[in-house]
This record gives C-alpha cells, structure tokens and sequence, in this order.
C-alpha cells in the first residue's frame, strides 16, 4: 500500500538475503519508522514487543527469522531449538506455528549448508503468497460489500465496523478484513469505516492511520461504543480478522471481538471474518480449547508513556477472546467465502 | 468513605453556607485533590468537565449551584435561567433535572429573599437524602449477592463485575452499584471485583482507587474483557448504575454497558442495576428516546495528556448507550429489588 506516496510493504527482504526490513509499529501512527531486523534473536524480540504484529505478519516474520537462525547454525539441533523459540514467540496465532513449520518442513529434508539460503527463499515466497491471498480475500470480500450497499436505504456510504488491526500493517500487504474494504473503495463504493479504539494495545490508531493514508473516509471509537451503534442502525455489516480459527469455524481474534459478534446479532448486522487458510486449525474444534495469550498489564496500566494505574495496581491483561462460530455470518477466505461450520470450511479447503 | 484513614463524602457543604467542598475527580485516581465551588458558574463548569461527575452527584452538585445562583439574585428570571443552565451543564443523567426540578418547587413559592437559604437547606437535603438511598441500595442488593456466593461452586470468593464508577464518587457517599459490594465486603463476605477500565474517561480506575480504600480485592481489565471473562465463568454477577431507568426499565448507563449486558445473557450471568428511585423517568418509556451526550473527541484522542490521535483524526465520542429492560435481572433500589418492569418499577415506586 501507498504511505505518503511511496508504495511499501509491511515486511520486505534484505538484497543482501541476511535482513528483513519492518515497520516498527510501535511508533505508529505518531512516526513512521523503518528497523531492520538481522538475526532469529532479533525478529523473536519484534514479534514478543510487537514491533511486527498481525497473525500473517508475525508468520512470515518468523520465516524469516528462522532463516536467520540458520545462517548462523544450520544444524538439526539448533533447526528444532530455533523452531520452538519462533513459534514460542507469541502463543495464540497460528500463523505462526504454520509458517514455521512450512519452512522447516521444506529445509529439514536437505543437506545443513544448503538450508539458509532455502528458507530465506521460502520465507520470500511466503511473503509472496500472503500477499496473493489477501488480494484475493479482497475480491472474494468484495460481493459482500456491494450486496451490503444495495440493501441499504437511501444514498450514505456503507457503513463498516472493524476492530483491531487486520489492514496491511498485520499482513504484507492489502490486509485481511480491511482488503475488501480497500477493494470497495478502489471500486468507488462509498464506504465509511467505525474503527475501534482497540484497548489496550490501541491497533486500531493503526487501522485508522491506514485508512487515512488511503483515503477511507472513518471515524475512531472507543470499544464501548460499537454496541450503540448498531441498536441505531449505524453499522451495516462487521468485519474483523482471526488469529486462529477452528475445524468447526469458531474464531479466535482480538480481545473484545465476541462483545461485537454479540451486538451484531442483536441488531441482526451481519458479521464477517476474513480468515485466510494460514489462520485455520483444523487440529482443533472447541474455540475455548485455544490458548489464550496472557500479556503484561503495563499494557493496561500505561498508554503512550502516561501512568493510568499504578505498578502495582491489579491486572489481568488477555490478548484474545472466542467468538463462536454460530455468531459468524460467514468466513472470507483466499479460496471463497464459506459458512462457519465444518463442512463449508473442510469442502472449501478440499478444492483448494 | 474512608480516605487514608479520613472519613470523607464526595462533596460536602461549606459551612458559610456560600460553597461546597468536592474532590476534583479528574485528578484521581493520581491525586486526591479538594475543591472549593462557590458559584452557579464553577458548578456548571465542574459538572461539564467532570471534576463532579455520576449521576447522583451531579444532581447534589447541582442543586447547590442554584442556591449559589439564587444567593446572587433571587428573582423568578434568575431562578428560571439557572434553572435551565445547570439542567443544561450534562443532558442524559435523569438525575440532574431531578434534583434541580425538586429545589425549583420548593424555592419558587416563597418571596426572593428566602430562597436562596431554603435552596441550600434543601440542596444539604437531598445530599442527606442520597447517603441514606445509596446505604439502602446496599442493604437491598447484599441478599442477591449472598445468594450468588451460596450458589457458587467451590470456595472462591463472589466474582462481581462492574462498569464505569458507580461507587461513593459517583453519590455523596457509599455508591449505587458499588453499595451491595462494600456491604458484602464488610459482612465478610469474601469478593472479588473485575473493573472494567471504561474508555474514553476510564472511570474504571476511580473504581479501582475507591475499592482499593476501602480493601476490597479488585482486578482491572479493559472494557473489551468481560466477555471472555464470562464465557470462561469468571464472573458470577454483573452491577452497574444508571444515569436515566425508563418507565419499563430500559437503563441508559455509560457507553458499554450494553455489551456487558448482552454478554452476561449469553452466558447466563445476572446482570443487576442499582436504580435510586431519583434515576427513574417515568415520562420516557422506550430508551432509544433518551438524549445520548456527545462529548469532545478529545476525551479519545488524548490519553491523561498523552496524545493518541491527531486533533483532526475523526472521533464519535458517545457518553452512553442504553440496555434493554430483558437485559436486565433487576433493578436494586433504595426501595427493594424490583424486576426490571413497567408493573413491577410503578408497584414499588407506588409504594414508597
């Protein structure tokens, strides 16, 4: 995507095939600031401080990251320890775990010194993929937006609810919710996008700042306030990513999603979940089986450098909630867009 | 309340007769900083900015403003044009009018000369009058959460949660939705209250400051939270205020409420409102009737003076939402525990 004018990608390859260069995501959207990023050691402190975040980011981060781990020592053992300490690196997407695996999946097969340089090239390919993928979430997210507008009474925009961050900062590029919501704009779809604050780690400022520097008209709201909005009929249909969704199409996303899903089926808007084939579990069914991340409540107790509680003040600080898959209006994925039940889900993957 | 040791009410008449005492709220939970009020003026001025702020507050608040005003002229004009300023100062707390409406009727009937002192005679009334409502809300509301302990499994103490600052802050002393709590605290009943941060204002954390006085074991969690906190059976009741309770019970509270009200349905935890009888508008019948305040988008995008957004980003900053009475277990008033219903509501305030 476009950031004051110059196309970028959110993560991009070193020519130098021993670097990854991200947006340190922490300074945005006050700065836009580049890091570079050289060893596993590195790129497992990006994701664990969420320099790098996003379910599909934080995957090919860790790619790349063990690509690194190998240049370095292309052994088995030091192949099995880099894996666990990538994948250990956040607990919840599986993304992660899934990229990991890709890339030594591929590389454990071949001779210790030719293992570098092929998990960098399927790091790159990663990259790659994620980006087609979302594009195509795009598109097949798209259909849904127009039928939305075409429902709707009189001539405003459709209206949009999102939380968290799933634009193209937690992807490569184009997002996962957000790129149906580009795609539409792209097409001169009026849209107007309700943006949730997303406390306490505030991605939607991100969201927001995304949004804006692509021109989408949007406003920022607190957590609390999507609830109201829909009773008055403000939202037209919700969109949010996952980080991890199960066989039976429970999704696991940002704290707070489920309180959305709840309030969109009282007010009977539809909620969607763009959920790229990376993000799907099949190992797994029961969403409250999914490990929830557990994070510091400095988070909660500090917000952009000002003291809200103090130190010792209690917190509990998790990072995800469930939303069930009977509160899913339907999946968005990179294949097609399927109901959250398992046999959409397992007939969709099956031709994919 | 006790304040490090110092029993304390949230505002407390001066005993010239010509000021009121209150805690400038924006300062806590870092700063416990007094306040002296000594005109109609700096009480409009402390109800807009919230140095005042909860809907049984500012109704006290407000009835001393009037008699400021009426010390200053106490002619029918004046009496009428304060009247409608410090009505004006908040639009959605019922409450406001309520107490500006009972000191007007009383004033308004005897000569000038004698109102101002009958206006603060009666403003130190309704102070009075809310202290022995707030300590009756905890004595009605014990017996529910008595009964919620004794239903629970295990030996764990009652999980409560609450939203937004119901507490003695929020009254002239002991609370609305805090009242059962620090009843139950000091019947030695063992519990636990989650407190949810409440953006924009985090009123959460005057809360927490209150619990933590009086030595009541609390977690605080952001707004989005509670759900999963529900979902996982963490949270055994759920009590909040109400800034306006219509004639069939529809409660209009800080935005969010209806969130946790739909959560707590969903997963079958009671969700109970603590209603001052003064909190009732028997004129409005359906909650999407009442006003919702819209505050400055400053309140979202700066954060205790750290800046989270840019002054032009665009903010929607709506300070309640309403919860439909079927949310609603009961209400909790100073007159008993009614369902949350036109019968029932109209029986007990017959009643009284």
């Amino acid at each position: 995507m476009r950031v004051e004018g110059v196309w970028r990608r959110s993560i991009a390859a070193g020519s130098d095939r021993r670097s990854v260069e991200v947006i340190d995501q922490r300074r945005l959207p006050h700065a836009f600031v580049l890091a570079t990023l050289r060893s596993e050691g590195e790129v497992v402190e990006a994701i664990r401080s969420m320099m790098v975040r996003g379910a599909p980011l934080i995957g090919v981060s860790a790619a790349f990251g063990l690509a690194f781990a190998l240049q370095q020592d292309p052994s088995d053992a030091n192949l099995a320890q880099a894996c666990a300490r990538l994948i250990a690196a956040r607990p919840t997407a599986v993304n992660l775990a899934w990229a990991v695996e890709r890339v030594r999946a591929l590389v454990q097969r071949l001779p210790p010194p030719a293992r570098a340089d092929a998990a960098f090239t399927e790091a790159c390919a990663l990259a790659e993929a994620d980006v087609a993928a979302c594009a195509a979430m795009g598109r097949n997210g798209l259909p849904l937006l127009e039928a939305a507008r075409r429902a709707k009474k009189g001539n405003g925009p459709l209206q949009v609810l999102t939380h968290c961050n799933a634009g193209w900062l937690a992807t490569v590029d184009h997002g996962t919710a957000l790129s149906p919501i580009y795609a539409a704009h792209d097409a001169g779809l009026p849209v107007h996008v309700w943006v949730d604050e997303t406390r306490p780690r505030n991605q939607g400022l991100l969201t927001a700042w995304e949004l804006r520097q692509h021109g989408v008209p949007h406003t920022v709201v607190v957590d609390n306030a999507g609830g109201l909005l829909m009773q008055r009929g403000q939202v037209d249909l919700c969109i949010v990513g996952t980080d991890r969704t199960t066989a039976r199409g429970d999704v696991c996303n940002k704290i707070g999603t489920y309180l959305k899903a709840l309030a969109a089926r009282a007010s009977g808007v539809p909620f969607y979940v763009a959920a790229p084939s990376s993000s799907i579990d099949l190992r797994l069914d029961d969403g409250a089986d999914i490990e929830i991340e557990e994070r510091s409540g400095d988070e909660v107790r500090v917000v952009e450098g000002a003291r809200l509680l103090p130190p010792d003040s209690p917190v509990f600080n998790p990072g995800f909630d469930v939303t069930p898959a009977a509160l899913v209006t339907a999946l968005v994925t990179e294949h097609g867009v399927c109901a959250a039940e398992r046999g959409a889900i397992a007939k969709l993957l099956g031709a994919a």
